[in-house]
Order: C-alpha cells, then structure tokens, then sequence
C-alpha cells in the first residue's frame, strides 16, 4: 500500500532525484494537481482507522448479487456502507463506522439539500487476473477529496486514514467485486454539509460516507463500439475562471443535466464543453478529453487541456499524460486546443483520434462530434493501433494485476 | 388571493392596456423575470391542492416557540411541514400531505446529495397591524421555481396549487407567525432529486418539500444600524455566461461558501461578486445591489444590474423598480455598472447610496467595500431622508398590512 502520508514528506525534488526512468509515475504526484490552498495539506485532526467499528450485516438483510451482464453504472450497492460524522461541537471529526447498507436520516434544513454542500469522489476496486483486489491511485482521489473539501467549507482529513477505512469497507463486501473483467466495483466517497440552518455558511456538522456499487462499462457496449457521440454547443459552459471546476463538487453537476438532456434528445451521447469566444475544448461529460493528432511539423502530438481552473483534475488523465512521457513515442502537450483547430486538423486529415478519459469511462473514443451546424466525423476508430486503445490495454493490465505496478497494489 | 395561472392567461398588452397610473406592478409580472424556456409554462401535470391530507403532530410533538429576540435565521422550525413526491414510474406527482416536522429519509445515492439536484425559494409571511397573515408575491416565487426546476432536469408544477398548499401548511402553522414587525415567518420550498442511481442524469423521481421558520432580521441589529461591509474581490467568480446564476439552485451557492468565509475572516459581513476584466458589479453575498447617484446630467439615478443572466431575478428587486417607476422622482436604470464607475463617483462625491435587496434582507444599506487595495467608504447612512429607507418602509407598509396592496393579500 502506498502511503500518502508518507510521500507528503518527500520533497519533490529529492523524488525526482530517485526515478527510474519506467517509474515516473511518482513524479505526477500532488503537485500536478495544482491545488493551491495552502490548507489543503496535512489537516490537524482527522478521524483514524484505528477506531473504526463495525456493525455486520445479518444474514435476511443480504442482497441477491446482479448478474455482471445487468449491472450498467451505479444501479446496484452492496451490503455494508462507511459513515464517519464530523460535528464541530464535540470536537471534530467522530469514529468511523462500517453499517449495513442503510438510507440517511437528514434534518430538512441540511445544508446540502439546500446550498450544496456536497462533494465527492470516484475511485474503483478491480478483481485480478490472481485473484487479488486493487484500487487504482486511491492517494490521488484523496487529495482531490480534500481540495474539494477546502473549497466547500467542509472538514478536510487525513486521506491514507479514509483509504484504510474504506480497504476494510471492500474487504468485508469482497464477493461484491465483479469476476469480470469488464467489470469492477466503483467507489464512491462522499461528503455532505449536515448543519440544519438555513444561513448560507459553512457547516458545522458534516457527513461522510462510502457506498460501493458493482458496475460495467458507462457506455452501453454497442455505443462504446461505435465510439461516442458528443454536443458541443459554445451557448453553454460548464466551468470559469474564479469558480470551481477544478473540484469535485455537486455543485458542477446539477447545471450539466439540462444541456445532457438536450444531447440526449438528439442523439447525442455526451456534451463537450467549451469555454470562451475561441471555442476552447474543456472536458466531455463527466471525462477528460485528448487529442491525436499531426501537428504542422508533421510529429504525432497527443494534447490534452491544462489544468487551468476550468477542469476536473482526472486521475486517468494525469495516469495518461505519465505512460506517454514514459513511452516517448509522440509529442505529449498540456496546452489550449480549440475548436477551430479541431476543424482544420479534422478538414487536412491530420486528426488522428479524440478520445475521453475517466475513471467511469476509463478510454472512450469519440467518433462523432455536432459543433454548431458542422457534423464531425472523426476517425477514431479507423485506426489499425490506435493508442487510445493501448491507453485502455495499458490501464487495465495494471488494474487488473496482469502487471506489477506500484499504481494498484493488492488491498490488504 | 392573486392566481398565477389566471393571470397568465392575459396576454402582457392587454395587461398593459389596462393599468392604472399607480398600479404599474402589473407590468412586472413574469415577463420581467425573463426566463426563456418555453417548457416554463404551464405544466401539463401538477398535484393538486385539492388532494392534500394533513396529520396533525400529538401533543407532546409540539415545539416551545423561541423568544423574538433570540431568531436570528433559519434556526428554529415550525412544527409541521409540506411534502410532496414524484415518480415518473407512478405518473408524477402524487398526492401533497402536511404531516408532523420530521426528518427525510434519502437513499446514499439519491441524487440530491451527489450532483446537487436542487433547488429552493424563499418567501416570508408578514402577520399585519390586523392580525391578518400576507405573503408578498408568492406567484413571482412560484414562476421562479418552475424555471429553476426546468434548469435541474427537475418536474413543474402548477404554482398556484402549491401556493394554496403552503398557505394551508402557514393556517395550521399560524401562531408561529411572529407578533413583530421586525420578525417574519420565512418559507422555504425546496426540490430535490431523490433517484437512487449514481449516473449523471436527469432524476425520475423528487421530493418538493416546504419548511417554515420563524426569523429575526437576516444581519444582527448592531450590524445594521452600521450598514453592512462588504468584500469585492475579482478573483472570484460567482455566475457567467452559459450557467445558471439567474436560478435559484443550490449548485449557486456552494461555491460561495469558501469565500464568504474569506470575507468574514477579514471582518467584512458578505461578498460584492463582480463580472469580467471590467469588474462589473452582480450580486452581493445573497442580495441584488443598487447604487443611488448623481449622473454626469446632475439628475438623480437609481440603477442595479440588468437581468442578463449572471444575477438572480429578486422579487424585491423587481418591486424595488416597480415603485421607483411610479414615482418617477428620480431615473431608473437596469444596466451594468463596474467597479471603476463606483470608484469615481464615489471621489466626486456624487454616489449617494449603494444598498442591498432580498427576502431574507428586506432592504439592507452598505456602507464599506473592501475592492482591491482600496477602503470605499459609502456614504449611504449619511442622508437625512435616504431612498433605500423610504423603499423599506414602502415594502414593510404592504407587508405589514398598513395599506391595501395586491401583492400582499391576507391568506385565507
């Protein structure tokens, strides 16, 4: 197991000094998130593992376990859930506790029904080729969490405490963890604000909690084969510069669905949000966006967005951005890329692929993209070896234990 | 009682043709808050007041009522509530019920508590130097929810069915409207997405619930007295073009929270959200802003900032214009105002008034600005008769029942 704590200590520098050049994952570690909130580290208090209780399940409240074919995303929960309460009063941050399966019990005044107060993370547990589970990077999730939790007003904790509570959470729902390899159980961290006072401040009293959902691919398969199809209308934005699109809060969601509902309506899978007079890309739907393409020096240049303030730090995307530099195979950028640029690429033929990149989604070629009256076909998929296809190959060898890789260590 | 489906039924110009000089609140209605979508109108399904059961709380249910003095906002709650629920898979809306005060119960993946699908009102009712209870507007609250709900993928209803059903809910609830003038009882109608599946989508199934709390002036007194401080620093954004900020959903209000605590930590009461490179002026902390000058003319001016999308379209606001409008004692403009304006006619000693408006707020005169590295010092407490005062007590008159007025009718 990782230690998040325990890197914290190592500057960054003297990480870099002891890379290997096939390990350069560590050097995308906490600083390439580029969270800025000085109080985003180390937080005094934290709940511990070490008081966590748990509460089993009886044997009548156990659920009947889903076919792997029925499973689609986040529809079914396993038997036990992890609560941990933070009340400003008593102190801080109380006992974890693992419960069966349960509904919350909420004062109609709480603060996330009304303000928002609300964020969470996505993380997944898969089942290896030896039999052993792995989550993937859970130290990055972690350090997302607690930048959000800064953002929000909510208590921040120490993350490799959370990553043992929730390892224990897994260990006990284990036959949960899909023996599927187009399956995994997603993980999902929750915090909510449960003050029940209608100011809008920061709360007193929070929640956090973990529910685990076996779960298949987010596209429906025969959509994922023909590759995604995307809106992307400039009328709407997702994210701007002094807000918060770089957290993971609710607050980023609710305004999606309308425009989700629009691209639904015709026949769009996902939307691609741009930003700003110039058409800048952003993300897709709930994913990071990449593109493959020939730059004007004839090289093969993979780009991706920057983490600028207006996108989701993604851990896929972060994992990506680390095996090409480690590859070397084609130009790797960070950088603006914008409609128009997408258009001329697509018009000289030298788009190559576009693709999506997320922890629900994992590597998702887009095939289709409707930008104001243009309908773009792009070539994804017409590709002998495309490399979001060794992005996926590459990503699911470590997740599912194929290869060693400090990334996705077996839980204990 | 005014009926908000009635009155939609005329069209704006035969409205406007019949006003009377002094009853141009007519023209303000609906067209004014400026929401697009054609969805907003007219539901085809709605619940219907005429099916709502009422379960009276026991006796020993029954809460002490707090003194006036110790209300402050949104801290004690009455003792019944309104809910009503909505499955798609059961035809929509069901019945409405009032029962006892009671905590929710919500599924760990509903909706609400992950991508903030929610969205909330809030109105007051007044109890008048005749005893009588009035709510102010109620059908602007209800034309605004409706927009928001469309906003959130959330289901419309018929307001005035809920405005009988909330004044059934205040009747039963009666003795918890304050015996004060300076006192109110706040309403708080909420939507909430409750579906228990963790896609990013529309939610089949919500819960519209409204609570009820007895509150005191929404700054403390002292505060008041010595106008309220505020923080304008462009750094932070609150809405933009392509967003919601001209709903009132909760994915508004998280980002906010972080900041408004910065501006607490600097000892300033709320945040001044301003807009782009120009620094335009928005909204303040939960209020619509106007500023009180002499223009380049020498004329008199009250302007606020246009309903443009970047600001939420206050009801008190909208009368605030309204009542400027049959004066007709000084201009009235909805345009944009910046920073840099502000700083110059406060130099040339020709900005008279910068005040806030809201529900919550009522009227509430700002006397400091925190912009930049600049103190303003706003003399808006330093005139004999000032207008935001006059407004106050206008509004308070027809709340308070002191004159007949048809946006505040006594419930029946």
């Amino acid at each position: 197991m990782l230690l998040f704590r325990e890197r914290k200590i190592l500057s960054l520098s003297s990480l870099l000094n002891q890379l290997q050049p096939n390990v350069r994952w560590n050097s995308s570690l906490g600083s390439n998130l580029k969270y800025k909130d000085k109080e985003a580290v180390q937080p005094d208090r934290s709940f511990k593992y070490a008081d966590l209780s748990v509460r089993l399940a009886a044997p009548h409240q156990l659920q009947a376990k889903p076919n792997v074919s029925d499973l689609a995303f986040g529809k079914y929960f396993t038997d036990h859930m992890l609560k941990i309460f933070y009340y400003e009063s008593l102190g801080g941050w109380q006992a974890p506790e693992i419960t069966p399966f349960e509904n919350l019990v909420l004062h109609p005044a709480a603060k996330v029904l009304h303000y928002a107060v609300e964020l969470f993370e996505g993380m997944k547990a898969y089942r290896g080729v030896d039999g052993k589970i792995r989550i993937f990077r859970p130290d990055m999730n972690m350090e997302r969490m607690n930048a959000s939790a800064v953002r929000s007003g909510l208590p921040q904790f120490n993350g490799i405490e959370l990553i043992r509570c929730m390892n224990r959470l897994i260990s006990i729902d284990q036959e949960w963890v899909p023996h599927s390899e187009a399956s995994s159980l997603y993980i999902r961290p929750t915090l909510i604000g449960i003050d029940p006072t209608l100011g809008v401040a920061a709360s007193d009293s929070a929640m956090l909690y973990v529910i685990l959902s076996p779960v298949g691919s987010y596209f429906k398969s025969h959509e994922a084969a023909r590759g995604v199809s995307l809106l992307a209308d400039p009328r709407y934005t997702r994210a701007w510069p002094g807000g918060c699109g770089d957290r993971k809060m609710g607050s980023n969601y609710a305004p999606t669905i309308h425009v989700q509902k629009e691209a639904t309506e015709r026949g769009l899978q996902q939307v691609l949000w741009l930003y700003g007079e110039d058409h800048q890309i952003t993300e897709a739907g709930t994913m990071n966006v990449f593109v493959y393409f020939v730059n004007d020096d004839g090289e093969k240049e993979l780009v991706t967005p920057p983490l600028d303030g207006l996108i989701l730090p993604g851990i896929t995307r972060n994992s990506i951005l680390s095996l090409s530099r480690d590859w070397n195979q084609f130009k790797v950028s960070e950088r603006r890329i914008t409609m128009t640029e997408v258009c001329r690429l697509l018009s000289e033929n030298r788009l190559l692929e576009f693709f999506g990149a997320g922890t629900a989604c994992i590597v998702s070629p887009v095939s289709f993209i409707q930008y104001m009256d243009q309908e773009l076909y792009i070539p994804t998929l017409d590709h002998a070896e495309p490399i979001h296809r060794t992005f996926f190959q590459r990503l699911t060898e470590i997740q599912y234990g194929y290869v060693d890789h400090p990334w996705a260590t077996p839980i204990e």
